[in-house]
């Protein structure tokens, strides 16, 4: 498999983004993409374009975005793992380079989900577990799914509210430094408290918000790498898997399957441990999200992730600092911009870029962790220096 | 690049499939291509799952035709190219093993399109076009694109619609030898020239049917084909591009500029001219499409389709067997299927498996057209012994 790296990284405004249709949106992500590789269009025979799509009558987002942003005639396919659509695309431009199939490829990541009302926006996500079963049988929407997840940890590992809490309390914090965060505002774990129930244990401030947004990543060959950038970031591992979409044949509620094994295939492809990663992007679509990706990923052992988040080992200084863009509870989930949007922010540490938010390097080991569903998807990528 | 081969096919019957589910539909060819290979799903780490979707409230299509088959946890991801939905899922597979990330890695397409009635179809279907200008704004739909196609074909070559209905003709004599397909009746040019108007001049026998279907590929590497099968039919080529969806702003209606690009990459790729090609399934949504592949993809020059088809050229025997499947347009055209279905009809023409069907091979190439939208998206590939 050929070396393949990062070498460009563009990034919308993550919000309700009312100022931008779907096509202008991606090409904000796209144009910044391109600026910081210093490429043109023409210079891109590979498009992957993820986005979950359903918030409008266009039925073909993928062949707007390219089309609107002048990528016509590259290669194109739109890629979808339900909220993990945004690694999906990534790791098809990757292996496009990687093969040896193009030089080149980029990733895009879009979505703008406020073409609908809330509601139909909170439907609209419920369907996207286990359809006929679960959601129309029951009503199951997604907080109650995770909501099945943090009671079921709070049972066997004592874990509280106030842990739940203070994931909030640091996602935001570190929202109010990125600014491109859809909230840019700090709470206390009393304000997450007093917030109101969504899903019990799940509160307000427990959730990701409804956001539009979009973020693009170039991938290129070793050799391409090169002649484009003097900070390469290198794709080291890759690591992808499935899980049942049924809650109720899930052997166990207090992690994902999905994650472990995609964490594995990844940790080994890139030769190294949990303890080697200098920084992360999990998954945190709930506050419970990101405890069970603590255990999931090996960062502390299973059942110690409220203790991890107690402790301040996820924040800056930390043992491994974790969300510190904001993770999808502050700056945003819009569902096919958030993988390509954690590869950003891992390409921005690990380059030394991010300013009030960089992380101390010590290895220059990043990773990206993107759940899809209630994990029936779940993608794990490793960048490193 | 390694060298890959296809060492596993099923299929699924096309036509209007309310005995099954989309899982159970998808699961008659995945258990075929399983079979065809003698592995089992333990044996695939990855899954592309092509469908376009949006014939039911489930939202996650890809995972649910992926967990009833047993597949998890293998990677998964969905991928979409409107209509060559098919074939993108066929390049993700083929890409994974051609990396070296997997060895072994399966394609599946699969669709239910008759879950809604025929007018939301055929608007769904519409929709796939240029959305918020064409559809919504003149109420084009698909057959009325190619419509503007063929007349522009009539009036620069005097391609004529006696040889639209030659080209039905041919589609249905094959389809009747093809127990797979939707159609498997005979026609003559005169029940066509019949048949009612749909788009003036596209008659009801120019356009493929709404069907339902699956197919799956099974892709691995040099080394795991060997083991797998005494015939493994190679990769050799492949292309994709992508136009605008804005007819408005094509350069011409008399071919379709991302076939003539994609076709070109995977000439190059394989080392092949047209010429060499013994036998090729192209993307015949309606009849007009047939004549303007020969002429994009090189099988003749540009303005003598019609010509090619009059004189027999693309039946058995001629000098470019075409669609002897039946194509979209006898065996039906279920929208993520057929790209799957396509390299299984090459695959199994190529091992000399195609009983009544098979065509000479001389050189033991064939090829795969699959196109998206009306031109958005085009993907070739080319397949050998």
């Amino acid at each position: 498999m050929r070396k393949v790296a990062v070498v460009g990284i563009g990034h919308s405004r993550f919000g309700s983004r009312d100022d931008v249709n779907l096509a202008e949106l991606g090409f904000e992500a796209i144009k910044g993409a391109l600026q910081d590789a210093d490429l043109t269009q023409k210079d891109i025979p590979f498009v992957a374009i993820g986005t979950f799509g359903h918030w409008s009558e266009e039925l073909l987002p993928g062949i707007v975005v390219a089309d609107y942003a002048g990528l016509n005639p590259a290669g194109l396919m739109r890629c979808e793992a339900a909220c993990a659509t945004g690694s999906a695309a990534a790791r098809l431009a990757y292996l496009t380079v990687a093969s040896g199939m193009e030089d080149i490829a980029m990733a895009v990541g879009v979505e703008k989900m406020t073409e609908v009302d809330t509601p139909s926006a909170v439907e609209l996500i419920g369907r996207a577990a286990n359809y006929f079963w679960e959601f129309e049988n029951f009503g199951v929407t997604f907080p109650g799914y995770y909501a099945m997840h943090a009671t079921a940890h709070m049972v066997r590992f004592g874990t509280k509210e106030e842990h739940l809490a203070m994931v909030a309390v640091k996602n935001h914090r570190y929202g109010a430094l990125n600014p491109y965060a859809h909230f840019q505002r700090e709470i206390t774990v009393e304000e997450a408290l007093r917030s109101r129930i969504i899903a019990w244990p799940l509160r307000l401030y427990d959730c990701c918000p409804i956001s539009d947004g979009a973020a693009a990543v170039i991938f290129a060959s070793e050799e391409e790498a090169k002649e484009i950038t003097d900070t390469p970031v290198w794709v080291k591992g890759m690591g992808v898997a499935s899980d049942t979409a049924n809650m109720n044949k899930r052997e166990t509620y207090v992690g994902l399957k999905a994650t472990a094994i995609a964490a594995k295939q990844a940790y080994k492809m890139a030769s190294i441990e949990p303890a080697d990663v200098d920084v992360a992007v999990v998954h945190d679509c709930f506050t419970i999200a990101e405890i069970l990706a603590y255990e999931d990923l090996g960062f502390c052992e299973k059942g110690k992730g409220a203790k991890l988040i107690q402790e301040e080992e996820t924040y800056i200084g930390g043992k491994i600092p974790v969300n510190v863009d904001g993770g999808l509870k502050a700056k945003g989930h819009p569902i096919g911009a958030t993988g390509c949007s954690m590869f950003a922010e891992i390409t921005r540490q690990l380059r030394g870029d991010a300013g009030k938010r960089q992380v101390p390097l010590k290895k220059g080991i990043g990773l990206i962790h993107n759940v899809g569903g209630t994990g029936h998807y779940c993608y794990v990528s490793i960048l490193g220096r």
